[in-house]
Order: C-alpha cells, then structure tokens, then sequence
C-alpha cells in the first residue's frame, strides 16, 4: 500500500529560512497568521492528508466515479465522507474573505494545504479545488448579488464548482466555441450547447453544482471577443437561496480516461439552461482567467504533490528492497543482499526526485507569497512588482512542475522495478493522475508561448528584467561564500544562458514569430531551471546557517548536498536548452505537413 | 480510432541504402531472400499488422485477460483468431531452422516484422515474441530430445513458451532465488516454489504452454552458481509427443497492471511440477541468457513500435485538427483555423519522434544484420565482430529505444491535447503499454550497468573502440561534404564526448566503482545519441543521393531535414549528458540513507 506524509517540516523550513514568510507579517490577515497558528495549521493539514484522503486515494481510482441510472454521478467509497471532513475543517474557505465565510489567511497557507492534499488523493482534492477557483472567480467579476447568493454555500462546501471552457472542437482555440446564450426578459440568459472534460461536472458530495460556462450572446462578435461568462446552477436558486428546480443542464457521458478516476470528468449538455452573466458581456475570457490563473498554480501546486508522493514512495521501497550488492561491496553483509539504495543509479533518480521538490515547494511558496501581495498589499509599487511576478511565473511553475512532476512519477515507478507496474503498490497510479496535469488548464506547450509572446516582453520586458537583477544579484553574492562558490558560478553561467535566450528572442522572434514558436518549451524549462536555482542557492545558505541547531547536522548536510547535486547534474541542462533554441524555427518549417 | 501503417517503405529504404542489406548476400539463407522475396514479405508482415493486430488493440486493452472458472485464463476477443492466422502465416518460425519447420530466412527480416506486429499490439506481439525467445533457447541449450519434442510444435505455434525468472523477493539478483528442483530417478525433476511476473504464463491461444524455469538444485551453491534452467510444460509431453498429463503448474494470479492489458502476466506456482534440464546443471542463467538477450532486443523493438504508432497517431492528429493561428498568419484562411501542424512547438514533438524513430530504425536493422552475421558467417573474424557489436549494442538499444519510446508515447498524447488523457483515440494505451518495456527484460538501469561494467571493459575494450573508429571514420567522411558538414562536426563532436565519457569511466571507476555506477545512465545514453547520429549521417547521404530519382524530392528531403533537426536539437545532449558523468558519485553517495 503506497505510504504519505505531508512535507510540514520541510514546509516550515522553507516559509522560516528561505522565503522569509515573517518579512510579510504587515500585510492584512498576517496578523491572525503567527508562526504558532501556521505551523498548528499546517499539522492539521498534513492530518486531513494523511489519515482521510490518502487511504481512499487507491480504492478511489480502482472504483472509479459511476453514472447512476438517475443520470447522477457517484464518486468512489468514502469521497463524500472525505469532502464533509474536508468541508467542515473550514479548508475551503481558508483564504477567503471574511464576510463570505472564510477565514481571510494568507493565500501561502492555502497553497501549502493544497500540495498536502493534491498528493495525497489528486483526484478527490479537484473537487475543492475548482470550487476555490470558482469562487475567485465569482468575488473578482460577479455583482454584489451572485456573491452573496454564491460564494457563502460554495464556501462552505455546500456546493461546488466547475470551470466549462472546452466544445469537442475547440480547447485551445476558444475563439471557436459555439455554445450560445440568449437574454431573456428577466435578466438571464438561455444557455445551449455541449461542454467536454468538465472536470468535477456532476457528483454527489454537494447539494448544487455551480457551472461557470463561456458562451456567446447571440449576436456578439465572432471570435474572442464575442465570449461571456456564465454562471449556470445544477440547480436553480430560489427565493429563499436553496436549490430549487432543476436546471437545463445534463450530464452526457462520463469521460473514460488515463487517470484521476476518482474525478467525474464529464461531457455536459446545455439546453436552454438559464444562467446569468458574469462580468460584461462579451470579456467573458478576461472574466474566466481569474479561475484559469488560480487553477493553473493550483495545477502546478499537483505537479509538485505527485513528485512529492511519488518520491516518499520510492525512497521508502529504495531503503527496504534487498537486491544485489553495492558495488563497493556489501553494506548489509548481515542480510541476504543491500537495500538498493546503496547503487547510484537509484540514488540519482531520488535525487533528481528530492531536488526538484525541496526546490520547487521553496518556488511555490515564494510564488504564493507574492500573490499575497497583490491582493492584499496597500503598496501599489509592491503590488505592481507582484503582479509581474506572478505573470511571470505561472506559466513556468505550471509546465515545468507538471512535466517533471510527472518524470519523477514515472522514475519513482522505475525504482520499483516490476512492482511499479503492478498496482497493489500504488505508484502506477501516480504516473496516471500526474499526466493530466501537462494538458489541463492550458496544455504545457500553451503555457511557454504564454510565456514567450506575452508575458516576456510585456511592458517592455520589466518583468523578466526585475527577476534577472535579483537572480543574478544572489547568485553574485553567494559567490563570495567558499561552501557554495562553484553552485554560485553554476547559477551566474545558467542565468547567462537565459538571457543570451532572451538577447536571442528579442532578436529573432520580431522577424519571424516561428522562432518564437520553436525556442519557447526550451525556453520556459530554462528560465525554470534558473528558478530553481534561485531557490536552491538560498536553501542551501540556510541548511549552512542552521546547521548549528540540535540535532539538525545531518539533515542540513543532506539539503546542502541535494543542492549541489541540483547545481552539478541538473543546472547544467540550461546551456543544452541555450543550444536548441538559437537554432531557430528554419528546420522544422521546412519540413511539408503531408511528410509526418 | 487510433491508426497504423506499417513502415514498410522506410524499411526497405534503410535495408537498400542505409545498412546495405546486399552487402550481406552470401550468408547462408540469404540467397531465399532476395529483394523481391523480402518486399514480399514485409508487405505481408504489414498487412498483417494493419488488418488483424492492431484493429484488436483497443479492444484488448479495454477488456484485458479474464481468468476463468477452471483456473485459465481467456484473452481478449479476437486474440486467438489472430493468433491462429499469425502462426499459420508462418511468421513465428521465419527465421528459425528448416529442420525444425521454421523457413530459414533472415532474423532481420524477424526484426522488421516485429516492430511492425509490436506497434500494432504490443500485448498480442508478446505471445509469440516469447514463443520465440524460448525455441531460441531450447536450441542453444537443450538436448536434441527437448529440441525434437518441443521446438517444431511452438513454431507451427501450437505451444507456446514463457520465460520465469522472477520470484517475490528478487527479480533482477537472481542469485536469491528460492524455487527449488529434486531430481527424480528417470532423470527428471520436481520443481517447488512460485515465479511473478510471467508474461503469457496462462492462457487460451495454444494447447500447451512451455516454461522454461529457473530453479536451484537440492544442495547446489547458493547464489547465481547455483542455478540451473528447466523445461517444465504445462502439459507433460507423451510418449506420442502430445499433451497429456497436467502437471504442476497452475495460475497463482492475474496481475492487475497499468497496461499490455491483452497478455495475461501471471503468479505461477509450482508444486512438484515436473521438468527437464535444460543445458548443464548450474549453468542456467548463461543458458536463460539467450533468451534474455534475444527478449532485449526484441523489446528495444517494442520501444521503437510504441514510439511509431505514438508518432503515426500524432502527425495524423496535428495536419486534422483545427485550433488557432499560425504565428505567420492563417495557413488555411478558408477553414475556421490552421491545423495544429502549423505551430513549431507541435512540429518540435512530431521531430522528436520522427528523428528517433527513422535513426532507430535503422539501427536496428543493422544490429539484426549483425546478429545474422553471428550465426551465419562462416568466418569467424567476422563473427567475433558481430558478437562484440551486438554485445555492446544490447542494452544500449534496449534502455534507450524503450525510454525514447515512453517518452515518444507521451509527447504524441501530448500533441492530443485532453484528446490524449481520455480513451478513445487509443494514445494513452501506448503510454501505458510502452511503459512496461523500460521495465522488464532487466530494467534500464541494469542494462546502464551491464554496458559500463560488463561490455565497456570485456575484452580491453575491443568492441567499442571498434565502434569508435567506425563511426569517427564515418564522420570524419562526411566533413568533407558540403550539405552535411554542420551535421558531421556535430556528429565528431558527439564522438569526442563519449570518448572523454569513456576516458574518465576508464580512470575513476577502477578506484571508485561508485562512479561507474553513478555515470552509467548518462554514459548510456551519451553512447545511444552517437549510434543514433552515425546512424543519421548514412541517412541523410542516401537522401541525398536518391533526391533524384523519380517523384522522390519531397521525401528525401524530409529525411535531410529531419535528419539536420536530429543534429541541431538532439545531438547536443551529448554534451550534457558528459558533464553529468564528470560530477562523479560524491555528491550522491554522500546522503544517509535514511536522509532519502
């Protein structure tokens, strides 16, 4: 049976020492946020992860979600027990505004319950988690009446939410969609057409289920601009806010898919289901991107959980598995062989695993932190860099930590050998789950021309210029420091390497947009990397500075040492991604579309 | 519904002009293959492929082996039409013996077609692809009885063979293992013990099913020495030579795995199960060898056929569906948006794939040829060459054709966007399937240490610095040529890489084998880039020099090109993966265990 405990430790570590989570202390809500009330929090987080939802995360994918012949969906056994547990220890509303019920805490804290839970059951936590994403949408574009009558009940967990983007022609491409919407004398609108992979689209763990739908008011332009927002309950409200009569919305069919079974993923019919607009008409994209950019984190946020899990796993199976003998000769002559993590090879895997991890959840957090200042900050400088940041960040964090989320599902199943194939010990169903993760919310190639086209040289590059400068000032400092001078160096060569991609960008891309195009997956695992090292370096000074803590020596030295592993094995990859993308479009265009 | 087209013409490209398949015409068999007879037959092989195996792909994956009432186990709808129409073809006995019924021909035409039968489906391939691995071995080792008795009913395909190595607790260090065998006065043995694992270990496709078993005699040495190989039918052969008595193996359990869910992997326990000595007592595992081998190669192929019918699938996907712009302008303004085929990033993918699996092809192909060299050469200069190049090319072809082909699996879902997480288009399957072949047959990372510790020094390094000098030679060739020089500095450059990999491997594995095992993924990989660009030079010539034949312009030019890609965006990993292997094991092996 596959094992989890939730990384509070080494969460706490980071938000301590790394990200100077204190440094926020000024900001609204910090205050009812103390490190005691953190660290207490987060312990009853890694609970919940622990002791509810990872013990029905196996059973949950082997059972899988069922059509009920009502035309319902019932999640798998011990999915609504979970969600009342969930729901009634207040983590949905953990960040959420007071006067809708939540408990206005830093959005950091939300973040760091959201990997415990992603890790251990993927499939049961998108239930509360696009039901957050909802409401953020809601309180962001809604009128004063949508959210009293909305966010309180979905706070709560009485309802949950869904997002519906996606027709069976177009995912990527919205400007396509079909689904029409109609005004009506009373204010609403008539909505028509079919959704697919609506993620969490009909179940049983709620009283209602609040879709928000893009579709078009007749009449509106074609394209994107003609797209509006909608809010369509299961189940319309009445007069008194309860769900009364059943809306024109049904499910078509149950997705048959790869992984998270335990997730209904729906094909969702519309047929003149009355909805109400949410925002103006017409932006409804810009309307829907408040649900996109918080989902795209809170996807990034499961790429990390499944690393995380994956890796506790494999690193528990490495310890314990007798077979063969170190090479320098036997380690355990008492047993009949060595645990296999005595051989390299096994150790290299848990270590691109334990790098990855350590280095992305300190990337997270700062992330996460940033977003805390831009809604809460009364700064408007600092709110500004924020959003930069974020903007910057999101689609990084989401392709790089849910395509290597996903590599290090797929080399913790390695580790097992024969017996990751199988699935008594869960770790195939890591790879399963993680993989959806790459395509969801914007599929990860989506993400990097997100990042090349808009993000990079928006106002003038001023984003990516801010986190050149400190990037590279840290990196010049700990260069003065002996221990980590060679990691320092590393880090000062890669974050050359990401601005002579950039140099070569701003050169290349304006005369021939393909070169974009073609540099930008390349281009985002860079900058990802350099990221990644950003974090490591100040890990790495803090492992140094707390050594000196009772008891903490061997710990300290095993982060220290994953981050030099970090600088001399996985670092160096920036410079081969420097090659690839200053070979340009030109190759791959010449080839004809009818030669593949 | 997912497709697939036999590559037979890129086949016999790469036979006529890439690995010189005339070059070979005086081996023995030979002569029954000419050009035309081998046309011949790989367009009946894709037939074959196109028309029975792969339309039961999806289907015997969605509805897996069933074990039934009496303890068998029922394979999915159409398998055992398919099987019967597989075996009366001819193809199992294609390259084996005429004495034993088989036709002689040449095993790279076996090669060929398995790749063709392995994409089509790779858990129906398994069938008789273990068929054959096991008459191999029964023809290396046994005695001319067991050869007479068993060898020419599995090649009329009326029995089939299994492999059983694995136990419980040990799979890739067989020294542990327990299953035992008490020789019996007529010169038999009974054999105890349960074996894991066992593809095609049960089943409904043929009237007796032959394992060949590893078990440790009464009172032989422990450990690998103690070894000794069995034949051991599911049905004791009569004295007319047909089934009759059941003996004591019976089917333990199905595995429940993450896929090749149309070959039943079985728990098989033996009680007093009656079998035969394969070879000399003691010697199992060199005789259970040739068997592994041959299964080596035989899933490097696997990883190959995922990766082209990923690709196939891919490519047909990207020029269909319709989603957004090109960053040039609208490629099909007449048409609601472009076909995907238009954007770089989805090209980079298609190229990936495509330069991986025309590289790996021939490849391939040419270490078949070599393995016909081997048994057929009458001169045994010649042979001694071969055996060093197989010896070396095995595992490099089995670790990196099935990683490249998982990962090959997963960029073509990739390209499919949600498509690609849901069922229906059948691409999950291949991830799910090509997953398997990374796994079993020695993992990876045994096959990275097989090449670093056993063929690197074997011999004081005869085979590789023969490949050395044949592909520097090559190269160095190829620099003088105008169109090809870029790629042949690159190619050079390669080659130096690996040789400095293999200079460093040469003076800091000797003092700490930690280290050998620390480099050996990247040195195996670094080893399979340089195979695969000597490959892609001799490709690219023969592009050029067919350009002119009729109506072929297009064609070879995509092959240039694609070939141009491999060396500008694939190549250069080289040195990466070089600079890995310098870090040395210091940083990994520093880390407690129990710091994991």
């Amino acid at each position: 049976m596959p094992i989890y405990k939730a990384p509070v430790e080494d969460t706490l570590f980071l938000l301590d020492n790394v990200v100077g989570y204190e440094k926020y202390g000024n900001l609204p809500g910090f205050g009812d946020a103390s490190r005691d009330v953190v660290e207490a929090i987060l312990n009853e987080a890694g609970k919940l992860a622990e002791e509810v939802l990872q013990p029905i995360n196996l059973s949950g994918d082997r059972e899988g979600c069922k059509r009920t012949v009502d035309n319902g969906v019932e999640t798998p056994k011990g999915f609504k027990e979970a969600f009342r547990a969930y729901t009634e220890g207040g983590w949905l509303g953990l960040s959420f505004p007071a006067r809708y019920g939540g408990q206005e805490l830093p959005h950091v804290l939300s973040s760091a319950v959201s990997e415990y839970t992603s890790a251990a059951n993927m499939a049961f936590a998108m239930y509360p988690g696009l039901t957050a994403g909802a409401v953020a949408a809601l309180l962001a574009h809604a009128s004063d009446d949508i959210k009293t009558a909305y966010a309180p009940r979905m706070i709560e967990g009485r309802w949950t939410g869904t997002m519906n983007l996606t027709e069976p022609h177009c995912g990527t491409d919205l400007g396509l969609l079909k689904t029409k919407a109609v005004p009506q004398a009373d204010g609403s609108y008539l909505i028509t057409g079919q959704k697919i992979f609506i993620s969490a689209g009909e179940h049983d763990l709620a009283e209602n289920i609040v879709h928000l739908v893009l579709a078009r008011i007749e009449g509106a332009p074609a394209g994107v601009k003609g797209i509006s927002l909608f809010v369509v309950p299961k189940f319309e409200i009445g007069a008194d806010g309860a769900p009364g009569k059943r809306n024109g919305v049904s499910l078509g069919s149950l997705e048959h898919k790869m992984g998270i079974h335990g997730n209904a993923t729906c094909v969702l019919n519309y047929d003149d289901a009355r909805g109400w607009l949410v925002g103006e008409a017409n932006k409804g994209l810009a309307a829907m991107f408040v649900m996109m950019n918080e989902a795209r984190l809170g996807v990034a946020i499961q790429g990390l959980g499944q690393s995380e899990v994956a890796y506790q796993n494999a690193a528990a199976y490495a310890r314990d598995r007798l077979q063969g003998r170190a090479l320098t000769g036997a380690k355990a002559p008492d047993k009949p062989a060595d645990p296999i993590v005595v051989h390299p090879d096994i150790r290299r895997m848990l270590l691109e695993m334990k790098a990855f991890n350590e280095g992305a959840r300190a990337l997270m957090l700062w992330t996460a932190l940033e977003a805390d200042v831009l809604h809460r900050s009364p700064d408007e400088a600092q709110r500004k860099a924020a959003d930069d940041h974020l903007g910057l960040m999101t689609p990084v964090l989401k392709a790089m930590f849910t395509d290597l989320g996903f590599q290090n599902a797929v080399k913790a199943q390695q580790v097992f050998g024969g017996h990751g194939y199988v699935g008594e010990w869960g770790v195939e169903q890591f790879v399963r789950d993680a993989r959806i993760a790459m395509i969801y919310e914007g599929a990860n190639g989506i993400q990097a021309l997100d990042l090349v086209g808009r993000k990079l040289p928006k106002d003038g590059g001023r984003a990516v210029m801010a986190f050149f400068k400190t990037a590279g000032d840290l990196a010049k400092q700990f260069e003065a420091d002996e221990a980590m001078k060679a990691c320092a160096a590393q880090q000062t060569k890669s974050i050359g390497n990401l601005q002579q991609a950039t140099m070569w960008l701003m050169q290349n891309a304006m005369k021939n947009p393909d070169n974009a195009g073609a540099a930008s997956t390349d281009y985002l695992r860079l900058f990802g990397l350099v990221a990644l090292g950003h974090m490591w370096l100040q890990i790495m000074k803090a492992a140094q500075d707390r050594r000196g803590d009772a008891g903490m020596a061997e710990k300290m030295d095993a982060r220290f040492a994953t981050g030099k592993f970090f600088f001399e094995r996985m670092a160096p990859e920036t410079s081969l991604r420097l090659q690839r993308i200053v070979t340009g479009a030109d190759t791959m265009m010449s080839v004809p579309a009818d030669m593949f």
